[in-house]
C-alpha cells in the first residue's frame, strides 16, 4: 500500500499507527502542507483528492482506481480488509462506544485546530500569537477534559480506551495528546487519558507511527 | 428507542434521518441548546453525557446502560442492529468513499461552525457579525465546493451521493445544505450537492425529519 502523509499531520498519523497495527508493509508518499504554501493545494495533488488533505491510502492490489480519503474511513476500511487484529469491539454498544470516542477527538477537537483554521484566525481575522494559542489550548483542553470524563465514568475503560486492547479510539486519542504536548497544553487534570497514553505509546505499532520517525520528518 | 435531541442540531438531525429510513419509532426528547444558556449544560444532561451535546440515542430494547453518543457512530450503530435498508454498500472500498464523504462534512465544515465556536469568535475573540457570518460561509461553502468536487468526479455519484439509493454520505449531507441555506451560503455552484439534496428531501424519511417537523420546533 502506499500513504500519502505529512509527519506532523493527526490524520496520516492515525492511518499509520492501523497499518502497523495490522502488520501492513507501506510506502510513504510525503506531502508537505507548510512548505511552499503547501504541496496539498498543487494540481496533482488536487486531482488524487479535491479536498487537498492528506492522508489517501492507494490500496492497488484491492482496487487500482481507489484513492480513499479520510483517517477514520481508511481505519475502517483496513478493519473491514484484514480483520486481524480488531480495531473495534464485537459487540454493537461496544462499537459505538468505541467510534463515538474517536469522533470525539475527529470532530470536537482536531478540526478547530488544523493548519487552515489557524491560518484564517492570523491571517483573515488577524488574531495575535497569543489569542491563536489561547484558542488551541482552549478547544484541546476541554475536548480532552470531556475525553477524561468519558473515560473515567466508564467501566468498559481498561488497559487501552475500550478494554485491554487497542482500537479505533486509542488510535484517535495519541496524535492528539501528541499535538497537544507540541502546543503546551495543560494535560495535569486528565490522568486516564495519559495513562493511556503510555500504554499505547509503549506498543511499536504506535511509537513507530510517530511523527519523529517518518521520513519526512524535521 | 428514545432520542434526546434540539430540532436544529445537524447532529441530531442526522440521526433522525436515520432511524426513518430504518422505520423506526422513536420518542424525541428535547434538548433546548439556546434557552437558558443551553440546557445541555444541566448537571441531569451531563450525567448522561459528559461531552455536553446531542444527540443521545437510548436503545433500552437492546442495551439498558447505554447511552450513544456521536451521531455517525449511532447512524453505524443502527445499520449494524437493524440491516436494512442498508446505509452503507456492501464492498470495502465503496463504504470509504461512503463514510469519507459523511467525514467531509462532519470532521471539515460542521465543527467549525456550531454554536459553542460562533459564541468564542463573538465572545472571547470579540469579531463582528459580519466577520462571523464570513467566518461560518467561508468554511461551508469552501466545505461543499470540495464534496461537489469528489461527487462531480466520481462515476459512484448516482441519484444519491453513492448509487441509487440513500447512505450515510446522505445523512449527513442533508442537514449541512439547511444550515447553509439558513445562512444564505451561495450554493449556485454545486449543482450535484443541490440536485441530491432535493432526491433525498422528496424521500418521506428525509423530509419528516426536518427541523421545522420536530415537537420542539419554533
Amino acid at each position: 500500500m502506499r500513504l500519502y502523509s505529512y509527519f506532523r499531520s493527526s490524520a496520516s498519523f492515525r492511518v499509520r499507527i492501523a497499518l502497523n497495527l495490522k502488520g501492513l508493509a507501506f510506502e510513504t508518499l510525503p506531502v508537505h502542507l507548510v512548505r511552499h504554501g503547501g504541496d496539498q493545494r498543487n494540481a496533482d495533488f488536487l486531482a488524487l483528492n479535491p479536498d487537498g488533505l492528506v492522508p489517501v491510502l492507494l490500496d492497488e492490489a484491492e482496487d487500482p482506481t481507489a484513492r480513499m480519503t479520510q483517517s477514520l474511513a481508511i481505519v475502517e476500511y483496513l478493519d473491514e480488509t484484514h480483520p486481524e487484529p480488531p480495531l473495534l469491539p464485537a459487540e454493537a454498544t461496544a462499537r459505538a462506544r468505541v467510534r463515538a470516542l474517536a469522533l470525539n477527538v475527529a470532530c470536537e477537537i482536531h478540526p478547530l485546530n488544523n493548519l487552515r483554521v489557524l491560518r484564517y484566525l492570523t491571517q483573515v481575522l488577524a488574531i495575535g500569537d497569543d489569542a491563536k494559542n489561547a484558542w488551541y489550548r482552549h478547544w484541546v483542553e476541554t475536548g480532552l477534559q470531556a475525553f477524561e470524563a468519558q473515560l473515567a465514568s466508564s467501566r468498559e475503560t481498561g488497559v487501552f480506551c475500550h478494554g485491554d486492547r487497542p482500537t479505533l479510539a486509542d488510535i484517535t486519542l495519541v496524535p492528539q495528546v501528541f499535538n497537544a504536548q507540541r502546543f503546551d497544553c495543560d494535560l495535569s487534570s486528565m490522568p486516564t487519558v495519559m495513562r493511556i497514553h503510555a500504554a499505547c505509546m509503549a506498543l511499536d505499532a504506535f511509537a513507530r507511527a510517530a511523527p519523529g520517525r517518518q521520513p519526512d520528518a524535521e
